[in-house]
């Protein structure tokens, strides 16, 4: 039977070519992160549904691939629902299994943990272009630390982490949910509405501050609501740095509470004055970031050269209550890894090299003794630290040194069974 | 709703210190095979159930974890059989999804192609102390090359990191296939019987040769075939480097092609010559291993301090034909990656670290810019290559600094809103 060379739908093979290139990456990535004190952890690609389906996962609860039960042979007679035959499924992100693994194993893990995961997930999204339906995840989250010096970790260590993989020039915009909130208090809208005045506003850097007051306005919230709402933004339009935050919550007042401002503000000015990447922190109070688990600070690494948002991340108190029980403070930051590897390779990135590539081309008569020589004198290279191809010399010569030079070697040697001499 | 805290059924959380350990040995596995020229991929982790279950897979098809078919909604009450519900499942090892690569991208890649994929694969086997149902494999192959240079250049490379990860005074057995069929020819086994025989060789070690005599007879064998037969092992045991090869072979004499004899000797003495890590080399016919797709040499990493195999392979050239219709000649090695971490751990093996690690402690009540300046100092550190924790100082600050010691951190410093001084 002539089996299937195409992956499965919408998954991908990764050739060795993007492979290296995501071997440095994730090289620099736990490198760095190691030096600001995260430690790597690996959970399972496979979770209990009950856990995958708890209301964490958002609109990615609805794109999980199900593992069917084993054990005893299915019985497709008896099976009457979906949940006969399957109770577990493939992760579709890394924050859910990280809160599982650490309300499983608190006792083990020092307080405040900082965990680096790397790992893959899976959606099963409409297969499109440069979106695939496994693809891997980078997360770092710092759990039982209250204070902002989370928030400032977080923010370091991945900018520094964005900086040594050769990016500069972006920016880090931060907001936080309370604001929001206070925001939307402030202007009078239902409290019950806030998620749908954030979906609009989540649009604003697309249909601009005229298209989100037209949207609010067909979604039939009062004039002066909506008026009150937009002033806010347009007097903090075009401020820079610290100043629009400050015109925003002078305008609130006594809607907003002192401690979101202050926290803020500590943020963009400690990260400003310590870090080591070429970036910007922005106070974006547009920014409002999709899931539901937020409950404090939100960010977002904005690169607009290339189309998007690279990363983001925030504060998200009340998840591991939901497995523990109890409630401990939590914040993370995911890198859009797929992302930045797209944009790299796209950028032509050149991987530093620094041991040298050589191929031994030996001819194809060449065996016993003579084999044994060759071969051990790679190995003398080999212990020099060199990268030596030994490989057999095809008929095309000049074909296969064209190939060897893509991949590298800029360094031949040849070998025949009759030593030219 | 409580969430469930545990993992799924056999499968295991890893914590930071194994996952440092892990990391450490993958960053030198990663850099001692690309020595070599391997180079890395990746196939996703879902295979078509087609490729899986074409009896390449051997013992392993029966312990597949299927996936579940998206789309529209299962029907549950038209869905008559399996196939019906599912066309993929998790992958159980990385030899089937390396072949169905191959043939997927012949064209993009280098005549030979050495890969190196280190991925976790899924069994539904019955969980077992130390065996779990998802674990990592680490396997090399050089697909396209049909001298025994491959064989050769697995070895070494194997070898050599298994050295650098510390392991010396292992021995890495090797047989042919070719040579097991030509002692069961030699000795007038009926050849539909051969795998049959070879179950039992199998054993040797554990039952002996007495044990292996009266399973043959058991199985009714002819007295005199399981005399010839075992007469071939008697005359080479204990016979160190080529000898026993040499005595088998030529006690063979026409029944074992020249070209058999000849390989086997040419790869011992062409890896003993050239090798750079402690082990040693040993011809061992009772050697069968289990995969049916063997074709010729095969080997195994044997340890017999830790109890048994650490790894193993051999040359399967029929397989890529199943896939591209056109054989090509394939040799791999696989590392027991799981069995060798377990091993290092139990061993208590210390991770060389080359920078120091330093815990920042700060009082609880430090913020705005006496923040910034500390994190300015930690940034500082980290920047001369240090591992800087900043952390925030507990009550229990003698507990803690024991915590942390435990974690790595030797040098500590205090940090309190009013400096002493």
């Amino acid at each position: 039977m002539a089996l299937i060379k195409k992956p499965v739908t919408g998954m991908k093979d990764i050739l060795p070519a993007e492979m290296r290139l995501r071997d440095y990456c994730i090289g620099i990535i736990k490198k760095t992160y190691a030096e600001f004190g995260f430690t790597s952890i690996e959970t399972p690609c496979v979770e209990s549904l009950a856990n995958l389906n708890s209301k964490q996962g958002g609109e990615n609860e609805k794109l999980i691939f199900k593992v069917m039960k084993r054990g005893e042979k299915l019985n497709l007679e008896t099976a009457r629902e979906e949940n006969d035959l399957t109770d577990s499924g493939l992760r579709y992100d890394l924050t859910v299994p990280l809160v599982r693994f650490y309300a499983n194993h608190t006792s083990e893990l020092p307080a405040p943990f900082k965990a680096l995961q790397m790992g893959n997930v899976w959606r099963a999204d409409r297969p499109q272009k440069g979106r695939y339906r496994q693809f891997m995840q980078c997360d770092i989250d710092i759990l039982g630390e209250p204070s902002n010096l989370a928030e400032i970790e977080l923010i370091l260590a991945t900018t520094t982490t964005l900086g040594r993989l050769g990016f500069a020039d972006f920016k880090i915009r931060i907001n936080d949910r309370r604001l929001l909130k206070a925001m939307a208090a402030y202007s009078g809208f239902p409290e019950e509405e806030y998620d749908n005045v954030f979906i609009t506003l989540d649009k604003m850097d697309k249909i601009g501050i005229d298209g989100v007051a037209e949207e609010l306005a067909k979604s039939g919230f009062a004039a002066e609501s909506i008026d009150k709402y937009l002033d806010l933004f347009r007097a903090a339009e075009g401020k820079s740095g610290l100043d629009g935050l400050k015109t925003i919550a002078d305008m609130l007042g006594d809607a907003l509470e002192e401690e979101v401002r202050n926290n803020l503000d500590e943020i963009i000015s400690s990260v400003d004055s310590t870090k080591t990447a070429q970036f910007e922190m922005v106070f974006d109070p547009t920014l409002v970031r999709g899931m539901s688990y937020y409950t404090g600070t939100i960010f977002e690494v904005a690169m607009p050269q290339y189309g998007g948002s690279c990363g983001g991340g925030g504060r998200y108190d009340k998840m591991v209550g939901k497995f523990l029980g109890q409630d401990t403070p939590a914040c993370g930051f995911s890198i859009g890894f797929e992302r930045i590897i797209m944009i790299m390779m796209d950028e032509g990135f050149k991987i530093p090299d620094e041991n040298g590539r050589v191929a031994f081309l030996i001819e194809k008569g060449i065996k016993g003794e003579r084999l044994a020589e060759i071969i051990s004198e790679s190995q003398k290279e080999r212990a020099g630290g060199k990268q030596v191809l030994v490989v057999r010399m095809n008929k095309n010569k000049k074909f296969q040194k064209q190939q060897l030079l893509e991949q590298g070697y800029e360094d031949f040697r040849e070998f025949y069974v009759n030593p030219i001499g």
